[in-house]
């Protein structure tokens, strides 16, 4: 402790970072400097990550003189609320729109917000910001709390139960473990319940306390108000585009059973190649050029990042709208089906009067759903990056081959729904809560593992998916299983 | 698009590679450089690939110019198809054998094969091409196809099911299905099914359309009639050593949970030292040498590679006949059994009639096996290089734990045969198709996922695979769910 | 065969290693460089391999000549049995306590141990054997076969089952499978049961016959005597620090379905992080220093490595004492309790008189496990590392939620429990073995795959674990199959 002490004062005395500014023009503003005088002992990971970032090398003046497809800023102009020559520290993030945060609080004399929010990075990231906002991303708490039928599917699978001797009673779920399943992914509501004093090595320090935090899901609601958390792609304090290009990022929501992307991806060839010589890869550039910075792609040169071919000609667009080069969705739902239109999937609403994008028997609720115009944009875009490194022919035929997977995969579900509604006739399931009997759950994993698994498959070319694990395999056999329950009853 | 055609333009009037072909008095074809002129714009990851590898860096007088043991090429002259300071580019693979390729097409003036086979490679790779013909992977689609019991598997486990009410009843498998599933990885019959016009910035360019295709099949059909698909394992178009001996590369098709060798590889020590250190490891080396290029062995080390000891004398020869080191056969059938003699696996007959190299209830068909002289001679090759870095008395102790655990796991698997002849006797289940009703499935887990794990995980070391993951934890379960239902009926 | 002999004459006339010796004053001894000359030639990888090592390249005088705290030996002064001038090779280890050597064997003239043992470790690293034999690891063993309750259900998983046309008979499992599903990870009893004549190069070499072996559980019972095996984690002949802080290490035994650690670390932001950037790390620093040698922790960062700050200052000790910087024991067992005060768990007595932290109803043998204060000692540890890159609030708030979780899964699992008595009360099942029917099974699945992996999932933040894959969906589906199974009785 008093070690820690002395070695804090020695900080206090002069200023480590001081040789990071001069080196090119930039400086560290008097208070990050201050921040780290402290933090650097107190917190040296945090320090240290964000010695490795961008942020702590480049000032905005710096970022505006780059060619614009090699910026990562996407403000025209210094904004108002940055110093042209400072580089980005902690107190130029942790101060921003103080007004909104109720996480602000007064930290030995400044103000400073817990939780930055996309809010604030949008002060110099607005075009990403504004993007991601349109995505399901953004909305993935509403999305699952705003749709009945997902509450009760939410509700049926991570509320307690209990068994009296007679009857197993299901309780309303914890907050603590819907932040620890669903909303760990989705995002929790983080609000400031409250001020806690806190012991530190320079007397005690008063600071706010959140509820369901620490978190960092996809559509957190921040104490500003704001949806969504970039650190969950971007960890702090480095902020690295590195991390978020690799698929090890996607890969902490995006993985199986439930969505199978990241694991498909790496039984896939081009996850072999990544794996194999991806040491060799250039993740920092930007644009990233195809071919030259990488031979295989990731998860983002897909389906978000910008990308240019030999001459540096644009191939595709960045896009922080994370659904907008995909035209069907594959995942979380019985039936395949064309993307929403908007973020906000709760808003859907299909002719059995549910917030789903289709019946349980597979018709789509097409007001809600982008339309074969729209398809075919996107489809191009997509075609567009397999054709930097495969023939046309190529992509147009892995393009129907993804067509007709889930046509029988859809078709195979529906053979499960048709057994489901058979045991419902049959008086053997009640169908008032279609997601907790046996048989209802046996339905369940055929279309929220098994389907999305060889729908995945297809789409990724992870075959072991589509067979025997989680694919056709675990189909068959669970038709035969509730075809058995049927016929016992 | 125009700034494509404008692109496309620039580089046909300069030839970007030349520079390549002079370092080393190499020279790029004149063909192959009028197709670098526009794939360079139109696919520049397959130019980027290529340029990574090393057709593009030597030239076959040059390549036998090394010594032999350092040789990737097993000619022994230039072939009358090769021009000797020629590079090997797009056209030298694309052009050749153009009379067998039923995918030929003319591609502004030349003749181009839109799939490079086996019998292509083998112009300058006889050997490896003539070993893998030997190989059970080279006939991966017939030993599917061409063994009724086999196919009969294939068909109850991917063939569409409905329900009609009453009765579900299973169609056969769609193409599309049977190449997204099992012939993924076994290989599909790619054939030219007619021709189609393709947009292009340098107008319409009529191109063979393909069935089945893309697929990599290690048992791939191909236009030209030959079987296989080096792809598989050197992805185009660097067609990389470095990939091959990768595991990640093994790891497409060898998977949890019907073939788990690659998840028991990376859960053994060996797997933990390559994913720790592997990164410092040289996986160009021709030839390998144990212990100065790799420290721990990878899947190609211990099956295919040419390794060498400290003084470069030869510890096992490279083949890519992959069996050939292997005695003893783990996966795909209720019970282990010597290796057969031929790759083509549908010949063989057993006692009961059916291509299996056992009966139901084990005995071997032993006249299509090796004997047990062969089997010793396989064993010593591999114990050879097990003691490239183990002690004699530990290689001799593992060779003997594989032997009585296969022994173990066969009881136990009879033990589930048991009980289904059981179930059959009792009309439980119906015999005539043995894989498709809930207690057949039960037993087919048994050996299909559950036998396999517990032998690779004893051969490979990786335990978890041995007791609760698809292990001994699993059988026991699976026993006592079958007699269960037995007990019940 | 004659070739190999010959370099073995050539390389037996001079030292090869002779240069490695002069660089930096140390010395091969006279012995090591005897077995050198041999083994450079038979087993290439074991001399390539400690040529890596520290071993190869320091002296005991030198490595005593280092700062304290970055030492990787534990003896203050020269041990009587090492030459101060020495390297540490083959015959420094292998000729070690020869006299409690029941393996020791006369090798060309010299005595040798077929398997150092922690205890010749001792010589140099005496507080870390010393700390070793106090944890649960080096008690392995012991910890399931002399705990009649856990010795039951390893027999009931591994032990052999015939049907024999009415009933499934159970076995005690072989010492072979044994050695390969549990006790791969928890050790063997190795013994010298015989010696054996093996054929060499140099003529026949009689060598001890050992039992159980190869083996290198965290357990295991060495021909010596001692218990354990540091070459489980610091693989020979490298004895790499860096292997043992890679995750891949731990997750050789502490991996899905019954204990998830390593499986959800991957998942974690902290392993999405280590997965990204990790080859940047340095795993060799000796302290290692929070945000300067790694961003992100590896499970040795967590639980066992001597952790420095920015100035030096010692944040956490090392301890090779595993479970010493836990609280809270969250696997193996139906209830999370307070972790053991020793590490031989079989000696723990609960209230219903079974050698387990808890009754089967959750009441803990409070006597054995460590008190409050004790937790709360623990809890500031990891704390204090937490810390190291986040704020005080965030690790306060993860420690809660630890505990939160951990009560609900005991809850859920309770509910299993009692569902399993009604069972019994029913005679649906016999309660004499707890571990062999289905519904036992059921249960077991229960506590041993999905309780364990939403404990872990929340406290090393992998959600997916809580979640779909073997958590609260599987718990929720198994309580249901539970009820079915009751209410049709």
């Amino acid at each position: 402790m008093r070690q820690k002490l002395f070695i804090i004062f020695i900080m206090l005395s002069f200023s480590y970072f001081a040789q990071i500014s001069e080196e090119n023009n930039s400086v560290i503003s008097e208070e990050t400097q201050y921040c780290i005088d402290c933090h650097y002992t107190v917190t040296p990971g945090i320090v240290a990550d964000w010695e490795n970032s961008r942020h702590s090398k480049i000032s905005m003046k710096k970022a505006l003189q780059k060619e614009k497809l090699g910026r990562r800023v996407s403000v025209n102009e210094i904004p108002s609320e940055v110093k042209g020559e400072v580089l980005i520290g902690c107190y130029e993030c942790h101060s921003l729109n103080e007004k909104l945060h109720t996480d602000n609080f007064d930290h030995f004399g400044y103000n400073i917000n817990v939780i930055p929010s996309p809010n604030d990075c949008k002060t110099c990231h607005p075009v990403e910001v504004e993007e991601y906002s349109m995505s399901k991303k953004a909305h993935a708490i509403g999305n699952l709390k705003n749709n009945p039928t997902y509450h009760s599917l939410v509700k049926t699978i991570i509320g307690k139960s209990e068994f009296d001797g007679k009857m197993v009673k299901t309780f309303e779920p914890t907050s603590l473990t819907e932040g620890e399943t669903c909303f760990a992914c989705h995002g929790t509501k983080v609000e400031v319940v409250g001020k806690r004093i806190v012991d530190s090595e320079l007397g005690e320090i008063e600071l706010p306390e959140l509820s369901n935090w620490p978190n960092q899901g996809v559509g957190r609601e921040n104490p500003d108000g704001s949806l969504g958390s970039c650190t969950a792609c971007h960890p702090r304090h480095s902020f690295s585009i590195e991390v978020a290009r690799q698929p090890y990022t996607c890969g902490q929501c995006h993985l199986e059973p439930d969505v199978p992307s990241y694991n498909i991806y790496k039984e896939s060839k081009h996850g072999n190649l990544f794996s194999s010589l991806g040491k060799n890869y250039n993740f920092e550039a930007i644009p990233w050029q195809a071919g030259k910075d990488f031979q295989a792609p990731t998860c983002a040169t897909c389906h978000n990042s910008l990308l240019v071919g030999s001459e540096g000609e644009v191939i595709v667009e960045r896009s922080h709208n994370f659904g907008s080069r995909l035209w069907e969705r594959l995942f979380g739902l019985p039936y395949s089906h064309r993307q929403p239109k908007s973020g906000k999937t709760y808003e859907i609403v299909n002719a059995d009067g549910l917030n789903l994008p289709t019946t349980f028997s597979g018709l789509p609720a097409t007001h809600f759903l982008i339309d074969e115009g729209e398809a075919l944009i996107r489809q191009e875009k997509m075609q567009s990056v397999c054709t930097s490194c495969h023939g046309t022919r190529w992509a147009e035929n892995q393009l129907k081959k993804i067509e007709r997977t889930n046509n029988e995969v859809d078709e195979l579900v529906n053979t499960g729904t048709k057994l489901l509604q058979k045991a419902w006739e049959l008086g053997i399931a009640d169908k008032s809560n279609p997601f907790d009997e046996e048989i209802e759950i046996q339905w369940m994993n055929m279309w929220l593992f098994y389907g999305n698994s060889i729908r995945y498959a297809t789409a990724m070319m992870g075959p072991d998916y589509s067979t025997f694990k989680n694919g056709w395999y675990r189909m068959k056999e669970t038709i035969q299983k509730m075809k058995n329950t049927i016929d016992k009853n």
